[in-house]
């Protein structure tokens, strides 16, 4: 049996500008981390919650490349796509983000990773949008549990 | 000699969101003004201040396509680079941006062409970065100077 340790997962919704800041560590090193993130064989067994399947139809993890992938539960299909401004191994990833069911929302999104020593990683995911009132509405539609879950599944995946 | 009627470029900075947002009308109807953003050898008559030239090394102006373009004036070269998030002809373009001297900087571009009757259309693009530090910082740099005198030179271009 497995014994992973699971890390709090802090979100922030910055006071100043309509950004969300995710927080998180792992006890996993940071190319191991970035590679979680940039291999769609990797991704799709851990982003988003237990219960969608994700299906995967274009990820082109480069500088300039794009994306487009899928969340399946029962009937229900969640469409999400945008595009790869910088990819940069193994610390940097800025791409745009959009989820299908507001089409005209977009969010500009960094991932930072730092090798914080002993093998562990931290990571700093931030999310801006162009009104409060789309980062709130965000925030308030439960992607909090989301988040929380599907790095606790990349723990496990992780630590397999 | 042509009579090209120069209308004013509109500049805001927003006092909610580190946003800034151009507004400007064409004597030129909507498809053309679209086309002189898609087509790289358009563009490059006209983007930015006459005294530079504007090298386009590359330019796939479609959903999940990317760009990167060079002015260039005498000795000093400015690069600039980002990726194509949504490009719906002929009303909408989404992208990133980044100014090569500030490379960890990047804003979101949203670029929206309204067909106001007449053979017009009205542009309005904003520009959103994740502080009010950078947004007035790209205020004050002089990006004025450049997108009024850009925009002069789409007004020759769409009435040649």
């Amino acid at each position: 049996m497995t014994a992973t340790r699971t890390h709090e997962t802090q979100i922030d919704v910055d006071p100043r500008v309509p950004l969300v800041r995710i927080t998180r560590e792992f006890d996993a090193p940071r190319e191991k981390v970035f590679r979680a993130h940039t291999d769609p064989d990797l991704l799709a067994r851990w982003l988003g919650p237990r219960r969608y399947e994700m299906r995967v139809e274009q990820y082109d993890c480069r500088t300039g490349g794009s994306y487009r992938y899928v969340h399946v539960g029962g009937d229900a299909e969640f469409g999400f796509h945008g595009s790869f401004h910088e990819v940069r191994a193994p610390e940097l990833i800025v791409q745009t983000f959009t989820y299908e069911g507001v089409p005209d929302g977009v969010a500009l999104e960094r991932l930072v990773l730092e090798d914080i020593g002993g093998g562990r990683t931290r990571l700093v995911a931030t999310s801006l949008v162009d009104s409060f009132e789309a980062r709130d509405a965000f925030v308030a539609s439960g992607m909090e549990e989301g988040v929380r879950e599907g790095y606790e599944r990349l723990d496990e995946l992780l630590s397999a």
